[in-house]
This record gives structure tokens, sequence and C-alpha cells, in this order.
């Protein structure tokens, strides 16, 4: 096998459940929370928003939920997706150590976002919606939305975050191209849009803005329900297929990862992956390492406060336990659209706190400087989401070699950055600022909100 | 097997040969010929251009030649490609017929030009080559030569038609960030350029403006070489790993294509998905329909004279035995920048004469029609160039039902169009105009040549 750059699977060896973390979290999450009422959310409560099946899901402690046929059919038309040796990178950087990539970026929407964006709309059709709503970004998770809401004869309408929107036109005709509605956000379309605009008419947007403005939309018809990228349990289930695979395909190269990274937004690519090795550590006795890379310039991780927090700007949300930066906390205009999200999901928050995950932040420089060096060597330009990752596993190479050890390194490589060529000008131009958040500015942005910290 | 969707190989299944043609051949194709003498061409003729191994390539009989193993190792980073079932499009179409693709553009570069990139950076490298030239039409083929010439340490600088210069800015920026030099064509840096530009400023150039002028440079230097993205025998070999692979995969399909299409620039996608099937049917009594589809702007198969012409604007090539419109021939200002060639390979051509292959003419609106229709149902979104294989996919599958019977269809999806959106903008906006080329046009574009047609 020693020669081998690239480990498939057939449509026969694709897993055909996704895996619930919450079955083996030593401590489960803390309730969401009923903004008004203070007492936890019941399913009823979510029943404005979503179709039951994906609030079953959300609070699911199953280990395996099965994978509709109807999706299991959409999934191998681009599934299993290939697990690659990165042989060229690591003769590049000279290293002793084997890094490896799952490559989600060969798929129709560009990003491992077509994982759950297929479910989703399937059980909203299953479940007589007839329209969603959403935000976006970069674009990815809006891409993916559009391909299958237009599948299952769903009408979409995606709010792109505004300097998302500017930065990257191709992305909205990509949307246009698969039937959805693309408006920028802030739009003037909702109250939470507005109510922003009035403060800020050059607002860049975010991405909690952008949800506000989906689910207010939403909530008021009946036949149109709202759907999330990331964060929510749910989408991090169907993103668990990733990391199914990639267990099977590291056990075709004879190896196994020391240490499992990705980036990080909400955390829908990193728990995909990183997840099903989570449980081998858990149930087997594995003791892989697993990290996350945040950007400098939005670090809810590595410095946000775990607390209960709002998911949205406008607070439509239930109030998660997490860590946050803060729901009013504008991140920098860096071009990893999909990262700049104030909030972390509360599986990995918890595991987080738990000590089960470890988090790094990183500036936007170093990660292009990555990413063109993975480009030139490995030949896929990545999305700027996907140079965190990058980053993080030249660190890791880096660190072994320094420690005189050979280590196996497995990252998420979760998109390509066709779309996002304008940012790689940037880097070239030497024009990529992004600050470095500091506790100060974290505290600032929190104690605006009148809102309990742990 | 009957649902299966996609068709996968392992790298043990992987072809080791090229195809060549040229073995196989009732009527071998004329020879080029020197334009100042009129002989045919030695390889001492080509020698300033092109490496001895490439050259050995483009005369070889040999029915099969093997792939290197560098070249393989590269190869195998994004090869064998998928071939899968449509089998949305089909229920789109309530088609009884079974439609199947290719898809060549799941690699770094975006389509089949790797394919061929790949070797002829390689065996220029072995002979001690130090710097490349080259022509890009829509910026495949130049995005593909980029990262194959850095991997092998070789600078490259791309003459990119100023239409496609202009149409798809991310394209030279992607061939940047894999370091190399991109230049609009027509060129104040040649004499060739500059000559065009003296009689038009505003040329939109064309592939034949931008071959002389990547020539013209490459003879200046002697370790500086020139390569070409299409038309000539050895760049047909290296697409041939294309049908040799969707030969294992049908057989997998437990099927076999009645018909197999590709669109036509030069003939590098078409013959590579093609000739291996060729063979079946020259060796082996099978008959499968070869079929081309070019831009009805550009004719060169349908309507174009059978002749010797140059296969550059300015006549440094030697002069070929092909299809063409005459060499000074400026297509209209269609997206699809790769279909804007105004000949046809000298294999093609010949095949074409003898009725081995038949050719099919369309306009972009219609290829762009079932480009979106591609997209919707199938999810990858189609490269303009690709869009006319779809096209005529589509006409076969309606004969098909029209006819009574269930055929068996397989075309070539030779790339994404990521970096094209803004072509689909324009399909939207009901702006895609181009015309029907006359034979009366092509009668005029010839006559100024004086010289000989068959």
């Amino acid at each position: 096998m020693e020669k081998f750059t690239k480990f498939l699977l057939s449509e026969n060896e694709m897993p055909r459940q996704w895996y619930n973390i919450m079955a083996d979290m030593p401590n489960k999450p803390l309730p969401p929370l009923h903004p008004g009422t203070g007492k936890p959310v019941g399913p009823e409560d979510l029943a404005a928003v979503f179709p039951m099946e994906l609030i079953k899901q959300e609070v699911s402690t199953e280990r395996y939920i099965d994978i509709p046929e109807e999706v299991f059919d959409l999934y191998r038309t681009y599934r299993p997706s290939p697990l690659f040796r990165a042989r060229n990178l690591e003769k590049a950087l000279g290293t002793k150590s084997r890094i490896y990539y799952k490559y989600e970026g060969g798929n129709y929407s560009g990003s491992h976002k077509a994982n759950t964006a297929i479910p989703q709309a399937y059980y909203n059709k299953m479940e007589g919606v007839r329209r969603i709503t959403t935000e976006t970004g970069a674009g990815q998770w809006g891409s993916a939305m559009s391909f299958a809401c237009n599948h299952f004869g769903l009408e979409l309408l995606v709010f792109m975050v505004r300097v998302s929107f500017d930065q990257k036109p191709g992305r909205k005709l990509m949307m246009n191209t698969y039937n959805a509605r693309v408006v920028p956000s802030p739009s003037t379309m909702t109250a939470a849009g507005r109510k922003v605009l009035e403060a800020d008419p050059d607002s860049p947007g975010s991405l909690g803005i952008a949800i506000s403005e989906a689910m207010e939309v939403a909530v008021q018809d009946p036949y149109t329900k709202y759907a999330l990228g990331s964060v929510l349990n749910h989408v991090i289930l169907h993103q668990t297929i990733i990391g199914q695979e990639a267990l099977i395909q590291m056990a075709k190269a004879d190896d196994y990862p020391d240490v499992v990274l990705g980036c990080f937004g909400g955390g829908s690519n990193f728990s995909g992956i990183a997840f099903p090795f989570l449980r081998e550590n858990l149930l087997n006795g594995k003791k892989t390492r697993l990290v996350t890379i945040e950007p400098a310039s939005c670090p809810k991780l590595t410095k946000g406060k775990f607390m209960y927090d709002f998911g949205d700007q406008s607070g439509m949300t239930p109030l998660l336990p997490m860590y946050s930066l803060g729901h009013n906390f504008i991140p920098d205009k860096i071009h990893a659209g999909g990262l700049r999200y104030h909030g972390a999901g509360v599986l990995v928050s918890q595991l987080l706190k738990d000590g089960f995950v470890e988090a790094k932040a990183k500036f936007q420089r170093e990660c292009f400087e990555g990413g063109v060096l993975f480009a030139r060597t490995e030949g896929i330009l990545p999305a700027p989401e996907s140079t965190y990752a990058i980053a993080g596993a030249l660190d890791e190479a880096r660190r072994a070699d320094i420690d005189g050890v050979s280590r196996s390194i497995l990252f998420n490589l979760s998109g390509h950055g066709h779309f996002d060529i304008s940012a790689y000008e940037k880097y070239f131009e030497g024009n990529l600022p992004d600050h470095e958040v500091t506790a100060e500015e974290v505290d600032r942005s929190i104690a605006q909100l009148n809102l309990p910290v742990f």
C-alpha cells in the first residue's frame, strides 16, 4: 500500500448511518433555553422553524441514525469523497510526518455543505414545506442548499452576508443558476435588517444578522421553514459522514491519525471529520488529538466566554450554551467568510470545556501562505476557510520534526477556492489585514448583552 | 449493478499506457509540410520548438506508449476520473436511454488539460528545457500547464486570448497562483502580436494568434520550448487515458455506448474519450458512433475545407492537412473560448474525411440551455465548452425516444464552469449572440490564403 496517493471507497463501502456524538459524550450539553421563560425549549418551540424530523435529530441520543434512501441516492453522486496522502506537500516541507487530507470540495457545491443541505431539504420536503429561507457567508452553504432545494422542488431564499456578496459575485450567480433567490444582508426586507442598516448603512453584515433575517421571514408563513448550515446538532450529525469514511480510508492507508484538524466557523466541518475519531478515543482507547483552527479576528473558542447566548444577532434563536464573542460581535472582513461567526456549536463548546478537543487561532496571512504552498504542491486551490486547516497541519508537521518523530496528520480540506480567487490576489498584493481580537474587546462585546457568563 | 451512479477505478486498475490511433487508422494522415520547401517536415524541423520525445510521439505508429512513472505519479493524484450515470438528467428528460458522462473537471486544473500538461512538462524537463511558452483560450490549458511546469521546476509564459483574458479574470489569477506569467494576446511583446494590433487595436485575439506569439518567443532561445494544448498527435495521445478508463468503467456499468460525444475545439477532449472506442470499432467489430459538437460560429468540421493550412495565425507552424476555416479566421466572441480555433487536428480531420467520425454544429444559446438543465439535475456546473457535448447528448436521447429505443449515450464532460459563471449570467439575461458562419464566409476566409484545397 505504501505508494498509494489516493484512497477511494466504492458505493458499496459507503457508511449507511450518521454518527451522533451525543450518545458518547461524558457530559451532555446543557439544554437550550427559551429567552422569555428561561426554561429549556421543547420540540414544539422549534416547530415554527424546523421540520419535526430534524428537531428529533437535534435532541437524539441514539448513537447511529440511518441515512434515508433518497439522501443516500444523492450522496452517492459525489461520495465517498477521496482521502489523499499529501506526498508532494510532505516533500516540499521535508517533513518526516505523513500528511493526509479528506477533500470535500469535489462535489457540485464545492464544499462539505452538500452533506447537510441534501438531508435538510429532504426532511423539509417530506413534511410538506414549500419554501426555505437561509443565510450564507462565503456562499458555500447557499450553493449547496440551492441545488438541494431545487432537486426536491423547494423554493429557496438566501440572505448572503454583504461583504461576501460583494467579494464573491460568482457564488450569487451559481445560486441563481440553481434557481435560488439571493439577497445581500443586512437587507431592507426584514425588521432585523432595517434596524442594522439604520445604525450603520455600510454594515458589512455578519452570519448572525443574516440568520435573524432568514428566521424572521420563515416564522411568518406556515409553509416556510428555516435552515442553518452549521452550529446545530443535526447539522453536525449529517457531517459525520466525512469522518466515518475517513476511518475506513485511513485503515486502507494502513495508518491512523495522531491528530485530526479542521477550520472552525460554527463547527460543522471540524466536527464532521473529528467526531468519529473522538468516538474511537472515548470507546476504543485511541488517543487522537482533535484540533480546531479559527481566525485570530474571530476567536470564540480561544478567547470567547462559555455562556448562554443567542445564535443570531437579533435574538430570535433559543439561548444556546456555547463559547461566544457575543451575538453583536462583527468580525473583521476576512476572506474566510464562513468563519465569521460569533459563536461555536453547543457540542464542540461542551467538548472543548471538557478537554476533549483543542483550539488554536491564526491570522489569515499565514493561512493563505499555507494555502498557496498547498496549491503549488497538491494542485487544489483551497477555499480561504480551508487554508486555516492547512496552516494548522503545517504547524503539526513542523512540531513533529522538531520533536524528531513522524506523526500521522489528517485534516479536512473542506472546499475549493474557485470563487475566492480575488482573495489570493489580495494575498499576493500583501493586502490581507486582520487584527487579533483582545480579551478586552471580547469583554466589551459581551458586557453589552446582559447575559450570564459561567 | 443496476443502481450504481458512479463508476470508480482504483489506482491498481489505472491504464499504464496511452493508445495511439495512428497504429490502426486505415488511411494514415498526410504528412505535415515545410512551408518553404513544400517537403514533408522531419523531426529536426520541429526540434526548435518541441523536445525530441514529444516529436517521436508525434510521428509514432506504435499502438501503445508507456506512461512514465513520474507522470503516473501525478496522474494518480486525480485519476482515474469518475464515470457517472446521469440518472437525474435522464429522469428530467423522461428518456428511456442511458446517459453516462466521464467527468474530467475534478482535478486541480478543472479540465482534461491536465492529462497532457503533465507529460509535456515532464518530457521538456527531462531534456533540459528551462522555460515553456504557450497559448490559452478560456484558461483551462494555461491553468493545467502552470501547475505542471511549477511542479517540474519550469518557468511558464502564457499568451491568453484577450477576449477570455477579459471575460475570465479568475483564470489569470489561478495561473499566477501556480507561478506562471500571463500576457493578453495579441500583445506588443512579439512581432506577430504587434502586426495584429496595428491592423486592429481592439482585436479580441484568437488561439491562432496566441500560438504565433508563443512560438515566436520560444524559437529565440535554445532553453525555451513551446507547448500546445490540443490539435497535435502527441497531445491527443495523452488524452486517450480518458477513453481507456471509460472502457473499463462502462464494463463495470454492464453497458457499452452506442454513441460517444465530445465538444470540439482542436480535438483533444473528443479524441481522448473517442479513440479507444474507435479502436474497438476497427479491431473488434463494435459499432459505436463517434460524434463531435462544434460551435456554429466556428464550424471547421461541418463547413471548413480539407486543406493544407497553418496551425497559427502568422504561419510559423508546418502546413497541416486538416479541416480549416483559414488561419486568419476570427471567430465570434463566444464564451466557449477553448472552441474558438480555426482548424481541426490532423487525426480527426482524416478520420472525418474517411467517415469514421461524425460532426455537428450548435449555437451557444442551445448549449447553455442544456448546461443549465445539467447543472440543476446533476449538480455540476459545466464549462461553456462542455455544454456543447451535453447538448449533443440531449439530442441523441431525444432521437432515441422518437425512434422508440433505449440507447447508451456517453459524453465527455471536459471541465467545470466555476471561472465562467459570468457566461451563465449572460445566458439568463438572454444576451448570448453568435451567428452561423456561412459557406460564403468560409470561402472568403480561405480565398485570402492562396493555399491549395483538396
